[in-house]
């Protein structure tokens, strides 16, 4: 195989999808078990050409792809994957480096503490905090938690509000720490009024829950953290990303002073799949939880590696994509994607607002609109699933109060205008064609 | 930014850095925080090309690289990332797929599933296994643990050898599980004979250790775990590629009674970090351990998420490079590699056990090849920073017995004899000039 030649035909395989993804239907158009009954049971016996891997994405696997790359997709947290991340992934692939020791890459680790102290800087965090990068919120959390277990012995409750991601209770379990979740406001935010902290090791207070993108009140939560020597974790996985802009800043007031903060650039942060960031004031609490260096791997050198700090022995160098993402969009470009993000959802939140039938289910301090037709759980259920087997725009749901709602998050920044608005009219098209009778339907 | 012009000129890039890691001196040649202070403290406002980005990799970056691809790589466990592995990253970032649900990415999904099917096949274990990809074996390892605690509820003890990784050690603490480690042989394999599983919730036995790749007696581990209903894992992270050698099958004696087995293709499979398979018997067990499914995911359809068996919910695209490594090797090209890298590190044990002065220090079942030279632990120490310190190589050490070992291992694809043959020249230089006075020296 020649890696030039078979490189050339990846490069205008990946280009053609990003310049065609947006014609593409947004969600996958294939039933369970569909896909891996059209490939092979068996390994291949001899090697086959790259060409064969390139063909059989088109052929086989591209109906089974969602494509979390398309300007029409608002499901769940719109992302990013931008073309400079996505580079910057290819060349660490290229190097594989593994970050083990500060020597088995000087370059991961040194760049990964650089661009974390970047990405501080950008989102308003103080000075001197300890950063580093995981895979997923989920492994950032439980790597708080379990720090915060190790720091408070004998107190074994974590609490958040019942609108913190399921990943605390995830991490909950795995440390085998009690959950309490406290009630929310009319808001969805964690109603810091009645917080009881007896017996609680940590906090995690949200700032733009996975629901409604809601904001914690963090500064009353910090008090009583402080107060009660718990441990406060910031969960603004989506949502930091907004920090960066300063008349957003409102929203993060008191993450400044959490003794952990978790953001993941692979969400509004224009960066691919996967980097989530932890940030601590508190390195030793994750080092106590953490470090363990066995013999073959101790050295002289006076550095302390980051996966004393992790759950992973190994991480690879995922602080090259979120580098060049910042490099190749710089402060500026960063503001300019999120400012516009906000001001597309303002809109859709507009044309909702003002069409009778409809109406907005929760405040939207970010990008992520909440909203239902006016009808019932079943009506707004069964209009999602025709929106989005519509392959036009792919749209996910939440439950508020017990009621079925419909989320549509903007994000990527392939998005524009015209895709807003076309959500928009799949929508009412869809809702409209639901209210006729059935037979008029077919 | 154009995609395609800033894509040819990282896949330019690429090329040459592959084209030339050979030359390059192995061990980053760096002090602690040299590249920090090298690089700007603050986030750039406006956006650069990304040509500045490649400009920075190679002028400041460079030198702050440990070359994990060069063919003279045989510290720790050599790996490599090969061409169709790096490539089939690069697609899955431009994919950007985020695998939370099935429909996320059913392709994501149902390829993870039907690749982990053949490399089973491939390595000769049972059918029927259910498998999933984590980031590292530190994380399978966790996972597995997690599952085996809950399985036996009351017992916390993980019963391992004093060869087992560190991670398991890592996972116990997380897990607040107490860790039991037996005494090994003189072949440093865990001893059966003496294993007490009282209050055990598991047992992890390894098949290829760190420090020697000594392979544990799974059989009889197997047959003690089945008579006590204690959970076995086994980590064959490193050493479970070269179950592709039917005539190495006899090393994994044992496996196939597991309940859950940890391979990692990032190490000797030829796959870019990070990729570990994590195989199970009893995925119910993961499944009760993991799964957590809250409002805002839940959907009709009735598959099971892969992240229902892990700590994180969302997962990126690796079984796509996966996928492609086996095609572009196929079983036989996969046997050729683990042939010739058995090869190689039977000629360099042959030459050490032949040289006057120096000893092996372990049986060798696979790559690796453990010795010293006949003289104290800080001359070997010395003589190891020397060859290291020459850049031709680089190799690490574990201790043995209480003596300070060298690690030659041997698991590049891009590994020739000439390089092994390097390796060695280098080492019998090293070590004269050693015995040299030290004035002499200078």
């Amino acid at each position: 195989m020649s890696f030039r030649e078979d490189g050339e035909a990846a490069l205008d395989w990946a280009a053609r999808y990003l310049e065609e993804v947006g014609e593409r239907p947004v969600l996958a158009r294939v039933e369970p078990g569909e896909l891996r009954a059209r490939l092979p049971r068996e390994p291949p016996e001899a090697a086959e050409p790259f060409a064969a891997v390139l063909a059989d994405l088109d052929e086989v696997l591209m109906p089974g792809l969602t494509h979390w790359q398309s300007p029409r997709f608002f499901a769940y947290f719109a992302t990013t994957g931008s073309e400079p991340g996505i580079l910057a992934e290819f060349l660490a692939a290229t190097l594989n480096q593994v970050g083990i020791l500060w020597r088995t890459s000087p370059a991961l680790q040194e760049l990964e503490e650089l661009t974390l102290d970047w990405l501080a800087q950008l989102l308003g965090l103080p000075e001197g905090l300890h950063g580093h990068i995981e895979d997923t919120a989920s492994t950032s959390t439980l790597t708080a938690l379990a720090a915060a277990r190790g720091a408070a012995p004998g107190r074994r409750v974590v609490v958040c509000s019942e609108h913190a991601h399921s990943s605390v209770a995830k991490a909950a379990r795995m440390l085998e720490l009690e959950l309490r979740t406290v009630p929310v406001d009319e808001a969805f935010r964690l109603r810091a009024d009645i917080l009881d902290l007896s017996g609680a090791c940590a906090v995690v207070a949200t700032i733009g829950t996975t629901s409604t993108t809601s904001v914690d009140p963090v500064p009353a939560v910090a008090e009583a953290c402080e107060r009660a020597g718990v441990w406060l974790h910031v969960d603004a996985a989506y949502a930091g990303a907004a920090a960066v802009c300063p008349e957003l800043r409102h929203c993060f007031a008191g993450w400044e002073r959490a003794d952990s903060v978790v953001v993941n650039p692979h969400k509004w942060l224009f960066t691919p799949m996967d980097c989530s960031v932890l940030w601590s004031r508190r390195p030793d609490d994750l080092r106590r939880a953490f470090s363990l260096v066995p013999e073959y791997l101790r050295v002289h050198e006076d550095v302390v590696s980051l996966s004393e700090y992790a759950p992973p022995l190994g991480r690879r160098f995922r602080a090259l994509k979120l580098w060049a993402v910042i490099r190749c969009h710089g402060r500026e470009g960063l503001q300019r994607l999120i400012r516009e993000h906000l001001r597309l959802a303002e809109l859709f939140e507009g044309w909702v607002r003002e069409e009778p039938g409809w109406s907005l289910c929760a405040p939207r301090p970010f990008s992520l609109v909440c909203f239902r037709l006016d009808a019932s759980d079943e009506a707004n259920e069964a209009l999602l699933e025709r929106v989005n087997a519509s392959g036009e725009v792919f749209l996910s749901h939440t439950r508020l109060g017990g009621r079925y709602v419909l989320r549509l998050a903007v994000g990527s920044a392939r998005t524009r205008e015209a895709d807003v608005r076309l959500a928009w009219d799949v929508l009412r098209r869809e809702a409209a064609s639901l209210s006729r009778p059935a037979a008029a339907r077919r």
